[in-house]
């Protein structure tokens, strides 16, 4: 065995994956979706690479949800925003083509679920623009790195996210209570968690709160929203990052015509380094 | 009235003083100190300069106290420390005079409390050695520059300080629990506090503790150990930073024959910039 493919076979290893294909290179992990070889969930492919929310809207809307991304750019870190018709973002990979590359996409028409998609070919409109925003694998990976211990990395249950009653600032038809996704933290954790991610601020960066959930409007921090219901240890804090689901939820809002988003756990694979949006 | 005289006056009009001299110039606050002008706490003084704690032990001590600081440099942040005998710590202050220029210090023997004294040109010894350590004024200074409010600083009461069961990591003769400040803030507000005071490791950098003070051995956040008593509000949590009296009781606990240190509140006043500490 060469060393490289004795690498790729130990990253598969670590990722329990055995694909039988390199699934550590974001290229490659977009060539195996596009070919209908990979459709299940991204989380676990292309270590140490940028995943994206997906957002594509008709152009009408184009410039209300830019503007509600930059006056909301916690919940909604805009990562890149492509020209009308284009289904490229050259600047987050090369060879992306936004009509197959994402395992799974969900289709909203005024503002309501109309179903799951493998690919977007036949849905394209020569108005649809595509934003891609930070997703909070950045940041998990980063806290990770640093050495702390996430819970539902570990016991493989999904993030537990919740609705707070905090507004974000809407723009034209577009509004939304914001979404927060929660990991909790003994108090010496929380703090490293807070210097860690707020090196990030493309990708959600430092928490929006800590410790007071009935302060942003959460009843009950045991029960998720939507993720599964989370483990709070005592000696622990919950502490709460703005989520990518809430530029989704302002989607709905805004009522399109027609809309699209990645469907979730199935994200958008980039080229970018993690590592390269850290900030200070 | 010149425009240098006008800024000094506003100067001092800002800080209360009246005093009838630059206020704001570190040199001069050393100077009215040195000649007996001026005895009162320094808190007000010389704003956007660093205050620091100053402990002087015998030179059979220094080592394993230096080593006590390198062990545990969030409560022990060590900004400077003289050769021995040697009464100044120019790195702080080419004029600097360690034995006239705090207003008030105090003198421990064998550990136990002596008195408070004017100047220590009379006690000086050619084995003292000097060490200056970061003081919380700075980190504060860098939060009120951030926007935050400190109670304490409005009120005009005395920072709250706790005794915690956190044992510093013991060098020689050297031990001690870490003794904390405590600052309340909103949540989002306590994430901004790491954020800004995690620039600032020399001078006690981020909170070590926060929201559970049970968690580190303070039963009653509402009655300091030292400083009065604070006011939590409702949605604030309390927000603990490691603190210089923390050395103080490290050298009570070796009981040397003689130590000397400032008078609480009676700080050593710098040439070094607050701002020139900053870290990102």
């Amino acid at each position: 065995m060469s060393a490289t493919a004795s690498a790729a076979a130990s990253v598969e290893a670590a990722h329990g994956l055995g694909l039988g294909w390199n699934t550590a290179d974001p290229g490659e992990v977009r060539r195996r979706i596009r070919t209908g070889e990979y459709r299940g969930y991204t989380g676990a492919l292309a270590r140490g690479f940028v995943q994206a929310n997906l957002a594509i809207l008709p152009a009408d809307y184009a410039a209300e949800f830019a503007r509600f991304c930059q006056r909301n750019p916690k919940p909604c870190p805009l990562l890149a925003m492509s020209e009308p018709g284009d289904p490229r973002l050259p600047e987050l990979g090369e060879d992306l083509d936004l009509r197959t590359d994402l395992p799974s996409y969900r289709v909203f028409r005024d503002g309501e679920f109309d179903g799951d998609v493998r690919s977007i070919g036949d849905l394209w409109r020569d108005d649809f623009v595509a934003f891609a925003l930070g997703c909070s694998f950045s940041f998990e990976e980063a806290l990770v790195d640093a050495g702390l211990r996430i819970r539902h990395w570990e016991d493989g249950s999904v993030c537990p996210i919740f609705l707070t009653d905090v507004e974000c600032t809407p723009a034209g038809r577009f509004h939304s209570r914001m979404v927060v996704s929660m990991r909790a933290f003994t108090p010496a954790n929380a703090i490293r968690a807070v210097q860690v991610t707020s090196r990030y601020p493309r990708v959600h960066g430092a928490p929006i709160h800590l410790g007071m959930p009935e302060r942003i409007g959460i009843e009950d921090v045991g029960r998720a929203w939507q993720g599964d219901d989370p483990t709070v240890v005592p000696g622990e804090i919950p502490v709460f990052w703005a989520c990518g689901v809430t530029p989704q939820v302002a989607v709905r809002s805004a009522r399109p015509p027609i809309a699209i988003t990645h469907t979730p756990a199935h994200m958008l694979v980039t080229d970018v380094r993690n590592a390269s949006l850290a900030v200070g």
